[in-house]
């Protein structure tokens, strides 16, 4: 694994000195690669899937695992699209110039070395080779073992001429001890991002002695304030409960002022419950919404991913920051109110990486902040938080032009 | 050690409230309780030097324990420096709306809770919590345990009233395995900045489960190119060397091109020996520098940290790049040379924290560059690069303000 990542490190030393039209041009001749390499990498995933049905895998995992047509052809679009995107590399962060005369500029660098751990779909194969190669970066790939056919044949065709060798790399193996290995490679490897679920995401960053960034859960919530729209309120709350349960943004408690309690309760506890929702409620909430089940303390720590959410009266706009204080993930958390006061202390107060005022938290998305493309999300403060995009896979560099300036 | 922590994050939740005018108001405090209790703090020192005496401190380690008038009237007068500065803690890092009307605002947040770790000094301890302080975190400070009860003095001293409480917080006991605890508290401590020699940095990195920002070491590199200006080359040289050797951004290694060695070693070689440098050079240079001894390849990788200097023939720019990436440690490299087209293609592809071209490597640092204040300095790639200032101490968030907006 060493000697892999020696590699890697030469590969982006290369990718490194590349401008952003000849990265272009490799990302377009990559897409080319996929669509070409189509037959080769369905063959591949097909045998894939029939190891994975003698695994007896779950039908949910072996059609994640799936490579139809339409899928390869998604990826090859996603790979033109991150050609479209800007380039990071070269820009000028700030730039100024010292009493002595010496001009300072802060300028993006690709990190280097990247190690993408995740699960089952071959198509984060291709998301994240592509982003890794924008951002100058070379990239080594550790996929679900029973993807492996998959990924390699997706590297493989993206490995067009002109790459600089071992730039995109599939751990061969699905060997556990390869990943712990890599793990330990400081100095060759400069960034590790897990994608996948909380126990991967756990088990990488308790062996890891490169940088990690990480998204253990989201535990994200919506506070309906006293003074809040409640069409608006309710809105949202559908939106950020039930557009898709499954994922990291969408919310799994509710905070209600008592204040508009009695008024918001019953409307909301209703057409949740028309659309399957399970409600957990405190006391209060119970008073006012029968179909609650009582809410217990594990409750307001869970990430249910499903169609569950806990419900909690709380006496104000300070409870409620207390509460996502204490039993939130910092991932993503959304006041409804009228009153910009009120609102601007909870976007203060509440330390997540993204806060709402009158929007779903269904929203925190890379590509809904317009990034064009999102490599991962982080719930760590260093380095990046929340959505990735390209710039969080550089780094910078002092680059200082002086005409003989000496420290005195 | 997790109780203690616990306290800290409380604190930097309070802290992170406080505006820009409240923080600078308790930092002049600060500054005016280290001056009253000036004799308090002695007293402490004298203690910390009569148990050093005892142990046998070697008179450097001594002397740099010693708190004099003169280093507590600096102390506070470097916390007042730390009010005099910008506070990057709300700034908005750019702002934007989408097509759907939400206005996106990244804005730099307080990180949370800093570890500091350090060795003997104890004006570190005021240093390390102004600045931590003033960017809105709470700070853990672990300094050398002979220093205890003057690092103890300090942070008593700076501990004003309106200060949230256990903002500042000295680990109260020499204890190796309280450091250890602390360095596994994930989720609680969110950066550890270790300051010191090379193997207190390894050991916390090894042991850390929780984020490290961190310096190794320095090999920093001149390169005279072939059409250098030979007079300010050797200025440059000279001060890179000489002018205070055992620090961090001090050159060990000099490149020169083959093109000019006839005519730049001589003259460097009696420069330098005349200001008592040893010189371990490569055949070349030791052809044309009697005086030079022969390097071994130990010498490329070392950090002298000390008057010794090895020398080494290029045979032009690219041979310097491939020389840096082998044995640099990607802190500090220049080129001298008044081709621009080969400074440019040393600044790009040397990949250091800072590059400098017909500059000292004497001048990478906080203050050099502006910064007002250094809270260390970082070879690392991931949140922060090369001299660490206030942002460096900050994370921050996705404020998104809506007027309704779903996921569709």
């Amino acid at each position: 694994m060493r000697f892999l990542a020696g590699r890697s490190r030469d590969a982006a030393r290369a990718l490194a000195k590349l401008d952003t039209g000849a990265k272009n041009a490799l990302l377009r001749g990559m897409a080319s690669g996929i669509e070409k390499s189509a037959r080769r990498i369905q063959s591949a995933n097909t045998e894939d899937l029939g190891a994975g049905r003698d695994a007896k895998l779950s039908p949910a995992m072996l059609d994640r695992l799936t490579l139809t047509d339409s899928r390869i052809a998604e990826m090859a679009k996603g790979v033109r699209a991150v050609a479209d995107l800007p380039d990071p590399v070269g820009n000028t962060i700030s730039e100024w110039t010292q009493p002595n005369g010496m001009r300072i500029q802060k300028v993006r660098v690709p990190l280097g070395v990247i190690l993408i751990i995740y699960e089952s779909r071959p198509n984060v194969t291709a998301d994240a080779a592509c982003l890794c190669v924008k951002a100058g970066n070379a990239v080594i790939l550790r996929g679900g073992s029973e993807a492996i056919r998959s990924n390699l044949a997706i590297a493989e065709a993206m490995t067009v001429s002109g790459l600089p060798p071992h730039s995109i790399t599939v751990v061969p193996t699905s060997d556990r001890a390869a990943v712990d290995e890599l793990l330990q490679l400081d100095g060759l490897i400069n960034l590790c991002i897990p994608r996948g679920g909380e126990s991967l995401i756990r088990a990488v960053a308790e062996k890891a002695r490169i940088p990690v960034i990480k998204h253990y859960k989201g535990v994200c919530h919506v506070y309906v304030d006293r003074e809040a729209d409640l069409d608006m309120a309710e809105k949202i709350v559908v939106n950020a409960k039930c557009q898709r349960p499954g994922v990291c943004n969408a919310i799994e408690t509710l905070l209600v002022d008592e204040k508009i309690a009695d008024r918001f309760l019953p409307r909301i506890g209703r057409t949740l419950t028309d659309r399957r929702v399970e409600l957990r409620g405190d006391d209060k909430t119970r008073q006012l919404v029968s179909q609650a089940k009582p809410a217990v303390e594990d409750d307001w720590y869970a990430e249910y991913l499903d169609l569950i959410l806990a419900v909690r009266v709380v006496d104000g706009v300070g409870e409620a920051i207390d509460h996502i204080a204490k039993y939130g993930s910092a991932h993503s958390d959304a006041i409804v109110t009228g009153n910009r006061a009120t609102a601007e202390k909870f976007l203060r107060e509440v330390d997540s990486s993204s806060v709402f005022w009158n929007a779903s938290t269904r929203l925190a998305d890379g590509g809904q902040y317009g990034f064009g493309a999102e490599i991962g999300i982080s719930t760590d403060k260093l380095h990046a938080r929340g959505p990735m995009g390209l710039e969080e896979l550089t780094s910078y560099k002092f680059v200082v032009i002086g005409d003989g300036q000496l420290r005195e």
